[in-house]
């Protein structure tokens, strides 16, 4: 069966070796006559997935001895909560408002403490802060929390701001976690829905400094305290086994591939030939401002809702799928994660030239 | 490749035609071009497969149009928070204390109000209250609380506890969800990780009785209010949508098996030839009360730990695995949930008896 051009911004196109093996594993995990999703997560045949899948991450994101890798359940709306629960404390924390996600974060963050909004873009998030547009942090601000990219706007932070010593920089890179060569070390805590660069839905892989154990509350549910997660290996109950299996995958194959430096060049190049469609015509709007857009997620308009209308139902009937622009927002979105093809871009550029010549 | 005999605890065997549905859905869902775990869990493609499950489950379960069913992150360990912290509110509630996953419930609970233990068969666990054994409970008490099924002790409900007019009934079927006939409208909420009958890890299933959500604390984190997630049909957040659809497939087989009764019957069948088996022999010994036996997880010994350990080893290398009993207690145990072949206890049957001959 042949599969389609798939756009979708998550859960999201997944490279296809991953899941041809996969496929494999759901019947027999590495040769054990055990199914992937059958098999006991406290059996040496599964801690060999999670310890691989550890060992990924850790290697891509250029971590450091000093940081922990978990796998939690839900999402990045998980963490939403768990974060300010665990660290806030009563105390202030520096949100940069870039977008419906860093909203709902903050949201969930005033129930534990002051939130400080260090920078908006709001109400139309065309744009991310660029390096000194964030203003000096309150005095006993714990952390600073910011959305790496935005994939309702279009919109991806290319620098990582600056904290001052003693504060904690977190960010949420659901959407352009792997991506690209990072600085993983530079981070004390990093949380990440996989559903669009490494896996599948319903799980929260989360990067945390041991340090900051020693201040989260400890008189949280079990479930919630990272200590409790960190000292079980994230097994204090039973894991998403079969979503950290295809982690793994992933992140095997982004090494196959050449690693994040090869996947990073891909998936600008990849970018870049939209927005060339896009800029290269009056017919096409570009929605994020020039310097902050993403590389994962492009947003684009023809400046009339009921022809971008038209465009997703041509769009999905010629095979490509998941062009629609978020509910929030409207208009078209392309998004182009680690495994999205270059036949795929292709197709759109292609398409997108037809439709102009059809509709301009 | 073939697969070997799995008595896994949990994460446990899976019907085969649905291994073999999910293999094909992961690369091309319902003929759609898109992966099971690549597709928008806002697209109509999804959007079948939850309402499909959550058909799926209310009909098996007989659930009365009050009550809806939720999809939420994790397993029966988010739940032992969630419920007290939703429904407790300072109040008290009276918990049955059967075991392992039973104390774990309670411990998440008195952080939010007084928990009182209507019966404790603690610490050995051998069986479970009987009618008439749990006492009048205390005036003021919001819930009764207790684990239908206990995967460590090997034990299980046979009757559905009384509870006095005005004080819901709370079920952690995890381990005996959909494994015989249930009258799921006699509960105001019932909860299960969906790795044992159900489905794969990381997906908790809730059934709430409309009513209870006006007596949910409003001031909790958004993803912790069921309200929201009722009104969200579970996409408040990005759901596991993989466990979602192999709970729907899962449904439908026991459905084309017949449905619960002659789940249920086989289930039965199952465990009465492995109980026979132990009773048969004063070689083994069985470690449930006879009142109390499960027909989910048979605990049994040769009452020596190094024998146990050889039949451990032995039955792995004769392709039966998954026999050890719980860490906590040790000893031996076989897991026959709903998916567990005739082919395999007939196997484990043979090989007790051939173990028993060698070393009796």
């Amino acid at each position: 069966m042949t599969r389609i051009h798939n756009f979708s911004a998550g859960p999201a196109v997944l490279p296809e070796p991953v899941v041809r093996a996969t496929q494999e594993a759901l019947w027999d995990l590495n040769g054990s006559g055990l199914g992937l999703c059958e098999c006991s997560h406290r059996s040496a045949l599964f801690e060999d997935v999670l310890a691989s899948a550890t060992q990924g991450l850790r290697s891509l994101l250029a971590l450091s001895d000093d940081q922990e890798v978990l796998f939690l359940p839900g999402g990045a709306q998980t963490q939403f909560y768990q974060i300010p629960m665990n660290l806030l404390r009563g105390g202030r924390a520096t949100y940069l408002d870039t977008g419906v996600w860093s909203e709902g974060a903050m949201r969930e963050a005033h129930r534990y403490g002051t939130v400080d909004v260090g920078y908006s873009s709001a109400p139309v998030y065309p744009n991310v802060p660029q390096p000194g547009d964030v203003g000096e942090l309150p005095t006993g601000t714990r952390y600073l929390h910011y959305t790496s990219n935005n994939t309702v706007a279009g919109t991806q932070f290319h620098h990582i701001p600056q904290v001052p010593a003693g504060v904690w920089r977190i960010c949420d890179m659901s959407s352009d976690i792997a991506s690209r060569p990072v600085d993983g070390a530079a981070f004390d805590l990093i949380y990440a829905g996989a559903q669009k660069n490494l896996g599948p839905s319903g799980l929260a892989i989360v990067v945390i400094r041991r340090e900051l154990l020693e201040h989260c509350d400890p008189d949280l549910p079990t479930m919630l305290r990272y200590g409790v997660q960190v000292k079980q290996t994230s097994m204090f109950n039973t894991p998403n086994t079969f979503g950290i299996y295809v982690v793994d995958q992933v992140c095997r194959w982004i090494q196959d591939q050449g690693g994040l430096s090869a996947i990073g060049a891909r998936n600008s190049a990849q970018a870049d030939r939209v927005y060339a469609a896009i800029d290269g015509s009056a017919f096409w709007q570009g929605k994020a401002r020039l310097d902050s857009r993403s590389i994962m997620n492009v947003t684009f308009s023809t400046g009339d809702a009921e022809l971008d209308t038209r465009f997703v139902k041509q769009a999905t009937a010629a095979g490509l799928s998941g062009l629609k622009g978020h509910r929030v927002v409207g208009g078209l979105r392309a998004s182009l994660y680690n495994a999205q093809t270059d036949a795929a871009v292709s197709a759109l550029v292609d398409f997108m030239a037809e439709f102009e010549r059809a509709n301009g």
